[in-house]
């Protein structure tokens, strides 16, 4: 895959307009990849200011949310038509990691699910907020009290809780209980200097039986009582996109992230200096296009598609 | 009760910071009104650029939240000390408007217990939020959603709740509920334009079981899921404060707040062009006194030293 030289420069001249606010230097907003003039024939070298080996390696992160919108406990209920298309990924030899901002369940449990679906993968491909998070907290000495959903509290599992010196915020669902939400912000409001970290900032998210305020509103709640900035070890944060990276053992340049998320993928992985594409599926609105801060790199109308140009221009 | 002249200049003097943030161009930060030159035969012109009358009717807005910062829906546990100083003030011809944010009962229910407890007001001698809310719901013909303790409910009892076109939130305390917060998340972001009234935005507050977290957490989680502002109704809402004064038919220089919250009493009354004073009780903390933003005109240690100085320099 490639766009030739001359392509890119058209694309980065002045009629292209800088999105607001994202500070890398060397991504820039481009039209749709299926306009791209794409050529079996020469690599593609994405633009970036440093050039990169023309057999580089190109892995493929894959969001699981546009696998699934719903909650992987409940259905996998958009997985099964995508699973062509991972299984063409996995064929190619391309590395693949899936990241995800699920804090519902253990790494252990998602895959479990994933494989009854028909789609092995290992724990270790699976990049999520709780495992960061833990790394965090052994990293500064930190004692958690959690308020996350109960099928998480087994990720936590070696973390010592005694005496909580921070909170911990997950997507806690049924637990985001009147009682709870004082619970934590007695906690934290008693320490002297309040420590909140929060495995993802997301405004809200779409279950069978309608949208759900997701753990950012409640994070934003906690924020504003105590008043202090939350930590978040999720997705769009720099340092999940890294752990990703470093699972792969692939540089950002040689990655590519495929998400449904204008913010928390597309505009996470870009500014860790991944390229991200966006799919027009799940999460995604028309209104994402004009986003005054995040472009991805290219849309895709789905992540068949996705794979399709991808896997035709390795 | 007068400030001499020449005081005020000195208090105004370019030695005194003006508080960050306040707009109010006559009103400046000052030393606690017990240090301050007081007089009982010139009368206080409070440094105001239009000078009032020498026979000023001082009006008291009593805070309620000095009176009782518990929840009024279970004890008033502090009122009995503060009932021979809330006499002295009637007593003395004062008026006195009580104005609260407490949005867990009727002003009807709230009036009765004060009564019970020894301290006669009027249903019209209290301002707050609900009512308040009303009278915008039925000028912009909104019909709202209620997401508020049960006990105020009959507030709205006049207003149609019939397919509603917005959102309003009190300090709903039980009804916090993960199904509720969801409920009113759906509708506001199925509304073309999501209009959310809030009827306060305190952080928090106190119960005998502990603190507790306020509105305004709650306000401040919808508007992150919904990409909204909400509209405050209750203090310190400039509206709110000018209900108030309307209620008493005095103009805002000749009304002083007492109060015990920094931004909600002190600051939202200086915005109206009342003067305001912080007492040392209930919600005041000693970090008050350096508030970045707002600087009460005086502070004074309990209710009761505010109505002696008051009474004393009338």
């Amino acid at each position: 895959m490639r766009l030739h030289p001359a392509a890119r420069q058209e694309m980065a001249s002045p009629g292209t307009q800088r999105a607001a606010g994202c500070t890398c230097p060397h991504l820039s907003p481009h039209p749709p990849l299926s306009h791209l003039p794409l050529s079996r024939s020469v690599r593609v070298q994405w633009g970036y200011t440093n050039p990169i080996s023309e057999y580089v390696h190109y892995s493929l992160f894959v969001n699981v949310s546009i696998v699934h919108y719903d909650s992987c406990l409940i259905s996998f209920i958009s997985l099964p038509p995508l699973l062509p298309s991972l299984h063409r990924i996995k064929a190619s030899g391309l590395k693949l990691q899936l990241c995800t901002n699920e804090t519902q369940a253990t790494r252990e449990s998602f895959v479990r699910k994933l494989r009854a679906l028909g789609f092995d993968v290992s724990v270790a491909q699976v990049t999520a907020p709780a495992p960061a998070a833990c790394h965090l907290l052994r990293e500064r000495g930190l004692r958690p009290h959690l308020l996350v959903h109960h099928d998480l509290v087994p990720e936590f599992a070696e973390i010592d809780k005694t005496n909580p010196n921070c909170v911990v915020l997950g997507d806690a669902a049924e637990n985001f209980t009147y009682a709870n939400l004082n619970e934590a912000f007695r906690l934290l409001i008693g320490m002297e200097k309040p420590v909140l970290i929060s495995l993802g900032k997301g405004r809200y998210y779409k279950e069978t039986d309608g949208l759900k305020l997701d753990v950012g509103a409640y994070m934003k709640a906690l924020e504003y009582a105590c008043d202090i900035q939350a930590e978040v070890v999720g997705k769009p944060a720099k340092r999940f996109f890294e752990s990703a990276l470093a699972e792969l053992g692939v540089p950002a340049e040689q990655a590519i992230m495929i998400g449904d998320d204008i913010v928390n993928d597309v505009g996470g992985a870009q500014q860790c200096g991944m390229r991200a594409l966006q799919v027009r599926t799940g999460k995604f609105r028309p209104s994402d296009e004009n986003h005054p801060e995040v472009k991805p790199d290219a849309y895709v109308n789905n992540l068949a598609e996705a794979v399709d140009i991808i896997l035709q221009e390795l």
